[in-house]
This record gives C-alpha cells, sequence and structure tokens, in this order.
C-alpha cells in the first residue's frame, strides 16, 4: 500500500514495543548479529537500535557474545545472540495414556524433558490435573535450579479447546467435557506469575514440526498425530490453520466407514477407530493398555515394532489395515486442501517405516490431483514428542513475538 | 508496521494504479460519491482525486449522475458511479450435461444469459469449444450490440485446472485430459482481445455466491456444488482457499464408501458416485440424460422435484441416501476446516427442501464441534447457475481490482 486509508493513531509505546520485536527477529534469522547490522537490516537509526539492544539485555533475552571481526577492515563488532540461559517455555501435555512435561529455552534447546505413563481415562479432571501440576512443578524445580525462567505454560489436551476461555469443551477419549484447564492449572502452579494457556494438542504437534521438526521443508502441509486418538494440524503459508471457531484438523473424526463402530465422539466409523494406536496394537494382538507411546523395548509398542522388523503377518496386516482407513481419510482431506505434504507424527512416526508406503500408494490412486503433483509423506520428526514440544515452542514463539511480554513475569515458582 | 524493513521500489505508475483501485473500491462500497468524499475516503488530495475520476470516466468506468445534495449546507455535488453501461464479464460454463453463458456488467447485473443441454460426454474437447466459442460470440453480439463492451471471459470447467497456463488437466466425467482450454477458446474468438481464462466451476460457483448471493452473509463456507460431478469450493475470510496447486476443494472425491462403486477419477466409492445428479436420479427411478439441471417440469430434475412434492417414497429415499452420503463427506470436511456453513449449490439447492435438514442431521451427529458451534446448512441463492455467474464476476472483480486494465481491450469483438 502506497498512500492509502489512514492507519488507527500510534502510540509511542506500539513504535517501541513493535522495534523490539523487529531486532529480535533479525537476531533470530541470523544467529549472531552487531548493532551496525541491526541498524541495517531493521533501517531503524543506530541510537535507537542501541536503547533497544541495551533494554534486551536488561530484559535477559539477548547476549553479548564479545568483539567479533567481520571479515573486512575495520574495528570488530560485539555479538549479539538470543540469551539460551534464561527465558524459557513449559510445556504440558496431558494424553490419554500419559503425561509429558517439556521446557525449551530460547534458542529451542530442549532443557528438561519428562513422560509419565498414566491412564488418565475416566479419571476426574481434578486428579488429573493434580498430578499434571505436580509434574510441572518438579519441572520448574529443576530448570529454576539451573537459572532459568519460565515465561509460560502451555497445555496441550486432546480434545476441543476453546483458546480464549482456556477452556476443554470435549475430549472424548479422556471422558471430559467443560474443564477450566488454564484456570485450574493457573491455581495449582500459584504463586507462578507465567501465563498459563491451553491448546489442541494436534495444532501444537503440527507447530512443534513447523518449528523443531521438519515442518519448515513441507511447504503446506497436514501433520497426523496418532495416539490413542488420531489428532490433525493444518500449516498453510507458515501458520496454523484454525478454522472459524479454532476447532479445525480433527482428522481422527473423519468417517472411513460409514457403517463402522460407534465412537467416544458421538458419531459412527471415525478414523481413530481403526487408525489409533489401541486398534493397531488390538488388530496386531497387543494388549493396548497404557504407557504405549515410548515405543520402548518391553512397550506394547515396543513389541508391536519387533512383531514388525520380523516380518508378523498379523503386526504387517494389523498396520496396513490402519494404512488404509489413513489412506481414505487423508485422501479425502488431500483433495479438499491441497497440500505439499502429509506429515505422520506421534506413534505413526514410530512405525512409518511400515506405514509410509502403503499410505502413499493410497493417496496415489484416491486423490484427483495426485497424477500432476503427487502429495509427498513424511515422518515426523519429534514423534510422540511433537504435542509437549510444540506447547514448550509455543511459549518462546510468544516471547519472541513481544519481547517486553517477559517484564511482566517475574519468573519466579 | 510502523517502522520496517524497507518496501521495493515504487514507480509512479504503481502510485497511480494502486489509487485508481482504492478510487474504485470506495465507489463500489458507497454506491454513489462526491469528489469531495472520495477525497476524505482515500486521503488523497482533491486535485489527485479529479484526475482519477477524470481517467477513470475516460475509461468508461465511472459516470456522473448529476448534482445531489448531501443533506447539509453548501452546494451540491456531482454524484459519481459505477458505469454499469459499458464494460462487462463474460462467463461460459463447460459442464458435463450442458454449457452456458452468461455476461454481468460492472453492477453485477445479468446482462445476458443461455444455457444449452448438451451431452459433452467423451466428445472430442476441439468439437465442445467449437459450441462454446460460438455460445459465446452470440453472447458477445447480443451485448455489444447493446452497447457493453467485453472486458475478459471467464470458463468454469468441472475439472482440475492449472490456472496460469489456463490448462485443464483432467475432468474424468468430461473423459477429457491436457486440454488447453483458455488458448483453444482464444483462437477461436479471435479478433477478440479481452483475455480469456479458466477455473474450475465449483471455486467461480463458490465466488459466485460470494459476489451475487448470500455468501457474504455465511462467514466461513464450504460451498458444495452439486452436478453430475460433486464440486466444492471454499471461502475463507472473504476468499477463496486454492490450496497450495489450485487443487482444494475436490469434495466430490472425498471417499465416503471404501468398498463402494469405481470412480471416473481412479479411486473408489467417492462420494459423487452416490450423491452426483445422475446417481440420485437413477435412485429414484428416473432417467438421467443430458439436461436435468435447469429443474424444469418436464426435466428429469423437474420430475424429481414433483415426485418429492407428492411424497413419493423412491424419490424421498434417493434424496435421503444422497444426504447421508453428503453428511459422510461433509462432516469430515467441516472436522477438518471447522467452517460456519455450508452452502448446498447446483441441483442440490432445487431439492435443497428435501436435502436441508436431514443433512443438516447428520452434520450434527458427526462433527465433534457440533454441540458447542453447530454449523448452518443453507442453500445457494444462485443454484445451478452459481458457477456460469461466478465466471462472468470474476472479470468484473478483476476489472474493479485493476480499473486501466480495460484500456489494454478493446472491446472489440
Amino acid at each position: 500500500m502506497i498512500e492509502s486509508v489512514s492507519p488507527a493513531p500510534v502510540r509511542a509505546d506500539d513504535v517501541r514495543r513493535h522495534n523490539l520485536a523487529l531486532v529480535v527477529q533479525h537476531v533470530v534469522e541470523r544467529g549472531t548479529v552487531s548493532r551496525a547490522e541491526l541498524a541495517r537490516l531493521t533501517q531503524l537509526t543506530k541510537g535507537t537500535v542501541s536503547a533497544h539492544v541495551l533494554e534486551l539485555l536488561r530484559l535477559d533475552l539477548l547476549v553479548e557474545l564479545g568483539a567479533q571481526a567481520e571479515g573486512r577492515v575495520g574495528r570488530p563488532h560485539t555479538a549479539l545472540a538470543l540469551n539460551g540461559e534464561r527465558h524459557c517455555g513449559v510445556g504440558l501435555e496431558i494424553n490419554v495414556d500419559y503425561l509429558a512435561v517439556s521446557v525449551v529455552d530460547l534458542l529451542r534447546r530442549v532443557r528438561f524433558h519428562r513422560v509419565e505413563a498414566i491412564d488418565n481415562r475416566d479419571v476426574s479432571p481434578d486428579i488429573v490435573l493434580d498430578r499434571a501440576a505436580q509434574l510441572v512443578r518438579g519441572a520448574l524445580d529443576a530448570v529454576v535450579a539451573d537459572g532459568l525462567a519460565p515465561a509460560g505454560v502451555a497445555a496441550a489436551v486432546a480434545g476441543t479447546i476453546d483458546q480464549e476461555q482456556g477452556l476443554l469443551l470435549v475430549a472424548p477419549n479422556l471422558g471430559w467435557r467443560d474443564v477450566f484447564v488454564a484456570a485450574e492449572l493457573t491455581s495449582r502452579l500459584a504463586p507462578l506469575s507465567a501465563p498459563v494457556l491451553v491448546d489442541n494438542e494436534a495444532n501444537l504437534a503440527a507447530l512443534g514440526e513447523l518449528w523443531l521438526g521438519i515442518g519448515a521443508e513441507c511447504g503446506d502441509y497436514v501433520h497426523v498425530f496418532g495416539e490413542i486418538g488420531v489428532g490433525g494440524g493444518i500449516v498453510v503459508d507458515g501458520s496454523l490453520f484454525r478454522g472459524s471457531h479454532g476447532f479445525a484438523g480433527e482428522i481422527g473424526h473423519v468417517v472411513v466407514d460409514p457403517n463402522g463402530e460407534a465412537c467416544l465422539c458421538g458419531g459412527r466409523g471415525c478414523l481413530e477407530r481403526v487408525a489409533g494406536q489401541e486398534a493397531i496394537l488390538g488388530a496386531a494382538g497387543l494388549p493396548s493398555t497404557s504407557a504405549t507411546h515410548l515405543g520402548q523395548a518391553g512397550s506394547p509398542l515396543g513389541e508391536l515394532i519387533a512383531l514388525l522388523e520380523g516380518d508378523d503377518p498379523r503386526a504387517l496386516a494389523a498396520v496396513q489395515r490402519a494404512a488404509d482407513a489413513l489412506g481414505v481419510a487423508l485422501a479425502g482431506v488431500v483433495n479438499v486442501l491441497d497440500p505439499d505434504t502429509v506429515v505422520i507424527g506421534g506413534v505413526y512416526a514410530s512405525i512409518a517405516p511400515w506405514l509410509a508406503a502403503p499410505l502413499a500408494d493410497r493417496l496415489a490412486s484416491q486423490v484427483m490431483a495426485a497424477r500432476t503433483r503427487p502429495v509427498a509423506v513424511r515422518q515426523s520428526a519429534l514423534g510422540p514428542d511433537g504435542a509437549v514440544r510444540g506447547a514448550a515452542a509455543l511459549v518462546v514463539d510468544r516471547v519472541l513475538a513481544a519481547p517486553d511480554s517477559v517484564a511482566a513475569v517475574n519468573g519466579g515458582v
């Protein structure tokens, strides 16, 4: 826009906030950068850049790495970088058969990660949230001892979420309805002053893949997060597509068999009845109890992988059946959304060597435009950790987008 | 953005084009407006506005309606409005069982409309394009005689399209592959200098609904265009969602029965095998030959409507079966996209009194978030005319967005 309708009035404080974020954005893109380079990149005056850098140093968002020659004549410049030793994002995942917590610093390095196998089905939210808060507190104690300061907590829950209210509307596999997760966690984590938010776990897994995994190489993509439920996250032009009310991506409840079994969502023949973790394990003749998701030897998922590696016919048939159902549902999704890539995450990443090829075949035969532009099928880099790490990274993303928000958080626990 | 990375160099001509479009946009929004109001609305100087208005008058894009008092003290201002008597958009629809042409002026009034029943299946594209060009030429002759000048021709085709190349990649129901529709039509319409473009018919139907029907009241919506094939168009934030390669919206090839009959697309059990026009007519015991879409008395669709009005059990069961299949497919689409509204268009609009309620029931039972936010089901205002009128309106939209483009078109035929 060149000459155009006038924008809303701008206050000096808005300008300062905008430019602080602009400086941080350039540091993120470059990794290390001098004040002089920042002035050139941002087109701000050197004085403005210096003032902003000073504030960002004071807020412990940047660090000075010391003098670095820039490969040209003249005196060396002090290099600036993100401070990886202070602010951090805390991710919590409340899933059906496990709780997980992950802490990520500004450099998106994982500083703490713990998964606790526990069957949360039909357990009162109060009890599960008590346990979840305890897990978060343990993580906070550990990272605060290392000098880190939590900038926020993001909780990933396998259900539909009203983000504004921090409200879980319905989580069919947990058997929960209308739980104010953000408020409940906030009160349990007092006196933590960092904000607590809640989001859909499949959305956070898709964002985790974008920020910490292979998402940035995937163009527009649909991320399918396979757990006991099956969730989806849609990334278009580098952003999460949330739909009109924030409920987009519910791939697990796409119908793959109109005459199939009833689903906990109230529908019938939903994808997750056939291709969810329990359905796969059951079809392979394995127990489908909790603690499966790690794929460790001895866990049911670990056993499934061992069977697949041994070419066990029943295990192979179970995965083929899941691939067929995923193919039917995802072909529909690809026909409607036309993405570049389908990323298979969660437990699907663990069985990708057996799942990806038959799924790609199904898509090739059932997607209208497959002859012209076959959709790629790729294995998630984060696998079952996608949601909890995406949650932690979401907090970091918010800090980088609004750097002075950390001033309002005392970082104490 | 306040202070930010510098934009690309701006040429004076870009500024002029931008501001011409800005003036036109305000005329569109207001209907009638004075030069003084335009200066206030655009924040351009009165001199600049006067110069732009002069150019727009000279290009026959605006007209002066004469002096109008503005309800306040002072001398009356000359009111400006869009010129509905000169430039027009020409829409052509190449469907499986009919051709249609429609001409829309800048005020989006239909100035010409003709539908020709003809079975185009497995007819050589050469022959169909000859006939289509003849139909367009007839429309051009008629509107040019009325003083209108065609600013462009947009062809709606029921298939996947490479828009940049004006290339139809595949139209399963026509049996066509790799037809350069835009170039073929251009050569047949010579010496017409107006540009010819081609787009997917369901996309154009969704846009037609947005510009000429109820779309603007529907929030984010999925428009399902039922013909022999079933197409879909997705509107998000007032714009068409085209996907990564322009192939989004292929709802007709969402699988509703994995064990169903083979589809012409190469897949199996696709929605349009069960809920397309021919499937509905066949299930109702009616012939499914061409010329159905008008719903006139005597046509098979007219007969279906008569049977439905008489509570004929077989006809009612045929529509119920289609509603069930549409419900399965659309529940998946709604679960994934989370729109506000599903708009049923094409022949579905004609049978909406029998189709909408069972479809809404299906969605209520199978959409995850339906309890919180039930998706609305609405009948398209344009029905089977949606695609051809959307095509004509697309040309008008492009003229309004780039007003001086008409200078390059001599408007002759």
